[in-house]
């Protein structure tokens, strides 16, 4: 950066600022898991934010290293593509078949809003996240996955209940955690017995 | 960790679910501040998720040489003491004159749900945050202080007209701000500028 003009550090900070007032815009995308006291839906602000604190938190329970920075950005930024495509519900499988070419427009335009080398950055952590194929995209799938589960915990399941969902679905959707963390995935399948015993959720 | 026995690890996790779920109430914190569409105001958790998203953004701003991972995790747990303290409004002076002890007291409270290195962590940083001295704390600061301002910004001074806020307390908020970062102190008098203009903040 030492080189670079005033004036061009100047138009960098005018990027970066129409992004963050961009991205505010989240804050508005609901999603179908309710907070833990069950009262309104959480919205994708909230949810990240939750993410990358259980990031923190979490990191000692994964099988492989992970790189806690660069886990933190990527889900500060996994949902920015909601903006444009809104959210899909984990079990919406019509919405499922459309998902991912609303996804990646959206990722074209909004990302493209920052200077070109931060930009692209996220695209690159974006990718990486939608990829699920290195220890850190695991690690943050695995806390996009497991956050949602605690609240519904929390909430009696309430986000469940609704949908009809049945545990196999959830296991489906959560295949490659035990893989990723053994003790997280043996909390999940114990709070999915739980609510099974409860009737929030369907056995198969 | 490798000598940690499976119960242990299992304890942990468990006071780090309670964590987790303790800490979902900071998305019920609402603040003075607007969405920058001006429709509602903004609440705890997506003020944090913003700042820690601002931090990877706005880092090559800063005078001083800050640690990110750092500096983000910092900015993500700032405000949990409101869930026992409520958020008091940077202008609100008799409130004040109490908020440094009711907020000791919840961090007291807040932290120790956590195993104890991580709720010591915590407590450290959050500590050197609100002690305002180090680098990393002066940039958490500029973050919670050039966020809230954008908003404003975005949602024609909204809050700032509510308010009735003069452009002296906004800078004498922000004293340490033109140290932090000039690039970043300069635009925010520009916006606060234009903002007397249009008649949302008050000229001394």
């Amino acid at each position: 950066m030492e080189k670079m003009t005033e004036d061009a550090q100047r138009e960098r900070l005018e990027q970066q600022i129409r992004f963050i007032i961009e991205v505010d815009r989240v804050k508005n995308i609901f999603r179908q898991t309710y907070l833990a006291d069950g009262q309104r839906k959480e919205n994708d602000a909230e949810h990240s934010w939750h993410l990358a604190l259980c990031a923190v938190l979490l990191k000692e329970h994964m099988e492989e290293d992970v790189d806690l920075l660069k886990v933190m950005t990527m889900v500060l930024i996994h949902d920015l593509v909601e903006i444009d495509a809104g959210d899909t519900y984990a079990y919406d499988a019509e919405g499922a078949l459309t998902k991912r070419g609303r996804e990646v427009k959206a990722a074209d335009r909004i990302f493209s809003i920052l200077p070109e080398d931060q930009g692209s950055y996220f695209r690159e952590l974006w990718d990486e996240f939608e990829a699920y194929e290195t220890a850190d995209a695991k690690f943050a799938h695995l806390l996009d996955n497991f956050q949602p589960l605690l609240l519904n915990d929390a909430s009696d399941g309430r986000s469940w209940s609704e949908h009809g969902v049945h545990k196999s679905q959830v296991c489906r959707r959560n295949e490659r955690i035990p893989e990723t963390s053994e003790i997280i995935w043996e909390k999940m399948l114990e709070i999915m017995d739980d609510h099974i015993a409860r009737g929030h959720l369907k056995a198969d």
